[in-house]
């Protein structure tokens, strides 16, 4: 499958079979995460894998009650460290949105060419999140996301053309 | 060529070769940064493509004197409406800075396929940027990358082990 195929034919899944993730799948999965660059390589991220239903049900609650998530085999929590971020990039930015949102970019990605489905979610009470999963303070928490085989085959919501998003030499929109 | 060799193989490019990027070259990694996904498919992001080569140097000296972007033979800047977010998001979150990392992490993996480098350039002074480009002053300047034909092999700097970014049902690090 071409990337940009994979590109392509990636949609928020928002159905999933039971079926659970075959370990080997999942770890390929988690490769495309592992390989992910980030600024200065600071890695500034882990990732909590949750498949206890009731904690499932927990995260889907705090995330805006999109109730859907719980239904995938697995929920994947992306966390970042800010702090690691600030201390080394002198504090002129704040990589860690970027570096963990590639990082999960590469989750999708590589999940879509496995079959399997995933779905942004970025509306969720952190301070609840963290409190489930015994995140630390000073950790943050970007995404979550479900992993699962799609029940479902959502359409394509189409996007701009290249025109409205690109001009040359200087900004014109 | 597989997503996952697409992804090991891709660095951080610091030398560039002087050869133009042939437009339909051009054109298919665009439409892989067209095609991303986003917060309810806001598409926030707007690109500002540079080959003039005064400009190139401008950018350079804007973005912490990294002078090996203007060798390349172009420049490409990626912009984010956040207040488009904002608004439709309900406030309740930052989502430009995710989705237009998305949007580059595409247009990265999509040039590396095409044999072409890139290189992450998130230290610059965003004020200088905008006014040499003529970003207005509600839009967002959240990246740069020199777009070309490497002329440099770099090495692999290595990523820490999946166990040591992953726990289990716990965040545990």
């Amino acid at each position: 499958m071409s990337i940009i195929d994979v590109m392509r034919t990636r949609r928020s899944t928002r159905k999933y079979k039971p079926d659970p993730v075959p370990e080997e799948v999942f770890l390929r999965v988690m490769e495309a995460v592992r390989i992910a660059p980030s600024g200065k390589n600071l890695q500034p991220w882990h990732f909590v894998i949750v498949k206890d239903k009731k904690m499932k049900e927990k995260l889907a609650v705090s995330s805006a009650h999109q109730y859907f998530i719980a239904e995938a085999p697995l929920i994947i929590v992306a966390c970042a460290y800010p702090e690691n971020s600030y201390a080394k990039m002198g504090r002129y930015m704040k990589s860690w949105p970027v570096d963990v949102a590639i990082a999960v970019d590469h989750l999708m990605l590589k999940a879509e060419e496995e079959g399997l489905g995933t779905c942004w979610i970025g509306s969720f009470r952190e301070e609840e999140v963290k409190a489930h999963l015994g995140v630390p303070e000073d950790v943050k928490v970007l995404a979550l996301t479900p992993l699962g085989y799609p029940n479902e085959v959502p359409k394509d919501r189409g996007r701009k053309s290249l025109d409205e998003i690109v001009s040359y030499e200087k900004f014109l929109a």
